[in-house]
């Protein structure tokens, strides 16, 4: 069900190689606790660019960039067609792993050294891409490369964003483009972006699986919810004399739970995060309490059902504020049973899951037909030095990506390098 | 039922003379709003004090003082017996009213002007006593004066105890000593002692009487309760993947609530006022979570009941940790039928209440026969420059308490001033 030029590719991907450069990457802005303190545009960051630039060339491919200093690492096909794409980030959260982002960009290199190695000609061209400041934990708001990419307009309200240093977003690109001066592309159209990432959550690890085609990303709804109550003397105030903010706050908690209780629980996401208690002291009874709501699903209408749960509960005592409004997103069904097939050929077992976390590929979807792989993370756990998938899983990764990327980017028969 | 000379002192207290001289006190310290900041031995307490001082000796009393800075305003008896005392505090809270504390001050010293007016002589002395620090605000713990003077020993405790600028009791005190140079007095034995106090709760005002007798302090639980999960990504775990922190803790409080659902609601004091949830994200799910309890009731074998359902819930996600175990205290049944003698003499009509929180008179009950009155606080408001009480009842409060002392202290019959 696959060409022989995609298998010959996934057979070209090293397990050896992909973990060398992935350990060579983790060495900016290492950490002695064996994570990673990557922060975008940072010294660090733009080391790290400085090597994949090196590396991307000395595979005979051409680098770009553009406004927001995404960078576009090019392998040229046989015709000046719109390119397959793969890539993710290489910033870190402030107590990172190695692999957040950084897996699918250097999944995504080692894609390129297996063509080469396979000496395979594809008639479209392929890029790996890094996006700038997925993370957001130096600038707000993450995503922000993916979705200057996608909505150009957006990076003029990015540039006056500042960390907490008091630099500014432009700044941050002006050095940065000072220190690269790589020709500067706009956005341009996609045959398709995949993104290959870690799962960082537990399923693939509990299920015993290596790989899963992501189908979509679920949707997001964060609220903040404000329950009013009286503080008083927690000695001479009678209970039914109480406005007590914090049971008031406890009651509201259990009536949205049994409110999408019929709803499966391994599609619910219900967090409860943060908590403003005042005056929060252990002899008064509370007279405010705020707390969030952080509720994810696939599905739209079970969102919007939310949404009117939500709505109801908000009367003279809870103040309900939406701070966040974000629609599941489908991925391409084409590219997904591309990427079945592959998995199938490269007897490779794999789960269909839905991500719970944002990546670049939700602002990708908007731009072109995007996917995403997951592989395991061993006890769920990211944005975190302890982030780990067993080397197998990560190659078996890189294989099924190599795989359907040579597929989209039709390989020539009969051309070899 | 009661003496003609009790009736002719409470008849002698004037309702202008207390305001007057509550409004006078109240300028030490005001406050723009309209309360009142007075910390423990500031420039304010002091400027107080000496105020004080002066009104006193103006009544013919002598004014003695203890290293703890307690002033002990004496109205002498015809016989060198343990006196009959009352008093409070003249410390507020850094946003406090005018009545908490003050008041009993101040119509302690009311009871001396009527006394005089009434020309009437008492067997027993009568002490009027400025407890030092009551509120703890400033400098910790509260009820500092009147347990030193119970506990001489616990002194050496605090001298060494800071405000928030680093000055310790031990030179607060000096220089309290020093612009008040008075004949120090040691521990000394009492007859009674009385203490008339705002309710700082609603239910005087609510059943619409004046004053209450009351008839004792309810004991008190403080626990710190903490709870461990583990802290993970809002999207990408599942619920039954979760060891939610901020669910185990919800979870907890129902089980509490549960567990003293028998517990008569009039007399049942349960609040969990303080929360940290860490880390306090919107989208984490919280690690770990800590809240307080504050459990009062004025029955030990409840309070012990409680004290084994919380020890229950400890378990290797759930850490107890006792923060206070105070017992309830019994005012002297004698005292209080004097009390309500007087009250009925009087036609005042009179609640029987349990105070929810702490007084100088909770030491003093380990020293002598002890009790206390208390008028209503409008809406339950104290510590808070809304406090009031309204003027007659603080009148009422004041006749019976002269009466009271009166009675006590053994007035002469054809002996007049």
């Amino acid at each position: 069900m696959i060409s022989e030029q995609a298998r010959k590719v996934a057979d070209s991907v090293s397990q050896r190689r992909l973990l060398d450069n992935l350990a060579t990457l983790s060495r900016f802005g290492a950490l002695a606790n064996g994570g990673v303190n990557r922060q975008a545009l940072s010294a660090d960051d733009l080391d790290a660019r400085a090597w994949l630039i090196d590396l991307a060339r000395s595979l005979g491919c051409d680098v770009m960039t553009d406004e927001c200093a995404n960078l576009f690492i090019r392998r040229a096909g046989a015709q000046d067609l719109p390119p397959v794409v793969t890539g993710s980030h290489i910033d870190t959260q402030p107590d990172g792993g190695n692999l957040d982002g950084c897996y699918g960009v250097m999944a995504g290199i080692e894609c390129v050294v297996a063509l080469n190695e396979a000496g395979i000609v594809t008639r479209r061209p392929l890029d790996v891409v890094i996006w700038t400041n997925e993370e957001g934990s130096r600038f707000a708001p993450g995503a922000m490369g993916s979705n200057a990419f996608v909505n150009p307009a957006y990076l003029a309200e990015y540039r006056n964003n500042q960390d907490q240093n008091g630099i500014t977003v432009g700044a941050a690109l002006a050095e940065c483009h000072r220190r690269f001066p790589l020709p500067r592309r706009k956005q341009y159209p996609m045959t398709a972006f995949i993104e290959l990432h870690i799962e960082q959550g537990p399923i693939l690890e509990q299920a015993g699986l290596s790989l899963a085609t992501v189908q979509g990303i679920q949707g997001v709804r964060w609220y903040q919810m404000v329950c009013s109550g009286r503080s008083a003397h927690a000695g001479t105030t009678p209970m039914n004399n109480r406005a007590d903010a914090m049971t008031l706050a406890r009651r509201l908690t259990d009536r949205i739970e049994n409110a999408v209780a019929g709803v499966p629980a391994e599609q619910l996401r219900l967090t409860f995060g943060s908590w403003q208690v005042m005056p929060n002291s252990i002899n008064t009874v509370a007279g405010q309490v705020s707390f969030t709501i952080d509720f994810r699903h696939p599905d739209a209408e079970v969102l919007d059902y939310f949404d009117s749960v939500i709505a109801g509960f908000a009367d003279q005592n809870v103040t309900v504020t939406s701070l966040l409004h974000q629609a599941p997103v489908t991925f391409d069904p084409h590219l997904l049973a591309q990427q079945q097939a592959c998995c199938e050929a490269l007897a490779i077992p794999t789960a269909q899951l839905v991500s719970g976390a944002f990546h670049d590929a939700m602002c990708l979807a908007r731009h072109c037909p995007t996917s995403m792989f997951f592989v395991p993370s061993h006890k769920g756990i990211s944005h975190n030095p302890a982030e780990y998938t067993d080397p197998h899983s990560l190659w078996l990764g890189a294989r099924a990506l190599a795989c359907c990327l040579t597929e989209l980017a039709n390989p020539l028969t009969g051309v070899n390098l």
